[in-house]
């Protein structure tokens, strides 16, 4: 399970934190790293002493640009964050994540990936907004920003916490079998493909965008769709589109009045 | 109770590691820090910088030269340390040590110690046999090193949560507040709305259903939609009937070949 823990974090700066993360997630057992369009160099004197003998997993480390190429496969995209923003999006503590592992990860092709933002700023909204569900851990309301690696550390302690728990059950429980859950790429194809039916039917206007499609991310991604329900989405998108093709090749843009 | 939480570390050698230990006790609301026997400076620009405006603890930090002057008042001593020595001692684990505290504090002039060794060679065994029990972070047995300032972030955090758990047992916890769900009610009349909708752009076929149905009431109820919600998503029904009937006025019912 834990080699199926990702643990990704954005535009870091201080290559000590890198290499603090690579000590406490080989401490808890976790090894994938991914680095987005990190603002420092991964591997300094610095990161290697932090990383105090861990230094393999930030060589390992894979570099990207985009959040999108560091979370494509995975099943479940949980963001660190502060308390809610702008909108309130489903919020998890790092015992609740925790508790929901083993099921998260019963399928051997499920992936968690674990985003963190960057030591100054956090993560973007549009960032969060790619999250299935943020996490929060508690922290004094009056001196609440923790170091990179400290978070990092809370959760895959709390990962490791699960994952010794399952060790010591009994063998997993039948329950019964569920569909293959979309991956973070097929949700974002999907929400390309729905925001462009919304402005083909003309009932989203990107230049006025009132947080339409926040609100029909965070509906959806609450669901937590499988792919087969993503693929039967996406034929009543395309079907819509083809109506409204239709409708404006006759060239009559308005409302038909009664 | 968590004013009577003190963490105490014995001869410490890395300035950083202090100023660390700092910025953790501080996020987790923890102020009582007690220095026995450093081997170092505590204030350095490395113990502040890392600190991270926690500094004012590594200020009023009590340096002393026995882990007996640093405990003396304390009614539970705790060692952090790895598995059990030569002589096994009582072991809990975080979270047990968590689920302690509200008895083990309950009476106002009990104090707590958390006592962390020294980052090359931890708690001598007599240090070790001075303290009520040992706690053990459970780590990778391959790299059971933790960071000393990664060591008191894990532990603070668990006593943070037991005085949560306190804090919300008093009274209910004040959750941020959510949107209305939809009601039953609301949700049948989306779904029909829906039903009429994918007939009108020809997805659907009430003679040949195909559970179509029944997979998007399944998924949307997964979500536990909010009325807001659904009054975007039947906005979107009602954009997408106008396109239908705009698309059937024109009496072009086949799609336009290429």
């Amino acid at each position: 399970m834990l080699e199926r823990i990702r643990i990704v974090l954005i535009g870091t700066s201080h290559p000590g934190n890198i290499g603090a993360t690579a000590r406490a997630m080989h401490n808890m057992g976790l090894a994938d790293l991914a680095l987005v369009a990190p603002r420092c160099e991964p591997l300094t004197s610095d990161s290697i002493s932090r990383a105090s003998g861990a230094d393999s997993i930030v060589h390992s480390a894979r570099v990207v640009a985009t959040l999108e190429q560091a979370v494509s496969d995975c099943t479940l995209v949980v963001g660190a964050s502060a308390r809610s923003r702008t909108l309130p999006w489903p919020m998890i503590t790092p015992r609740e994540l925790g508790s929901r592992l083993p099921a998260e990860l019963a399928d051997p092709g499920a992936h968690l990936a674990l985003v963190f933002g960057r030591e100054d700023s956090g993560l973007t909204n549009a960032e969060l907004q790619r999250c299935h569900a943020h996490v929060h851990i508690p922290t004094n309301p009056d001196f609440s920003s923790l170091n990179l690696a400290a978070a990092v550390q809370v959760l895959a302690y709390e990962c490791r916490l699960a994952w010794l728990a399952g060790q010591n059950a009994e063998q997993p429980q039948d329950e019964e079998p569920h569909q293959p859950l979309a991956s973070h790429q097929e949700l974002e194809h999907y929400f390309a493909h729905l925001e462009r039916t919304l402005v083909a039917i003309g009932f989203h206007d990107p230049a006025l965008p009132r947080q339409l499609m926040a609100r029909l991310r965070r509906f959806t991604l609450r669901a937590r769709p499988e792919r087969m329900e993503l693929n039967i989405l996406r034929g009543i998108l395309s079907a819509t589109e083809k109506q409204a093709r239709q409708s404006s090749t006759t060239g009559d843009e308005g409302e038909p009045k009664p």
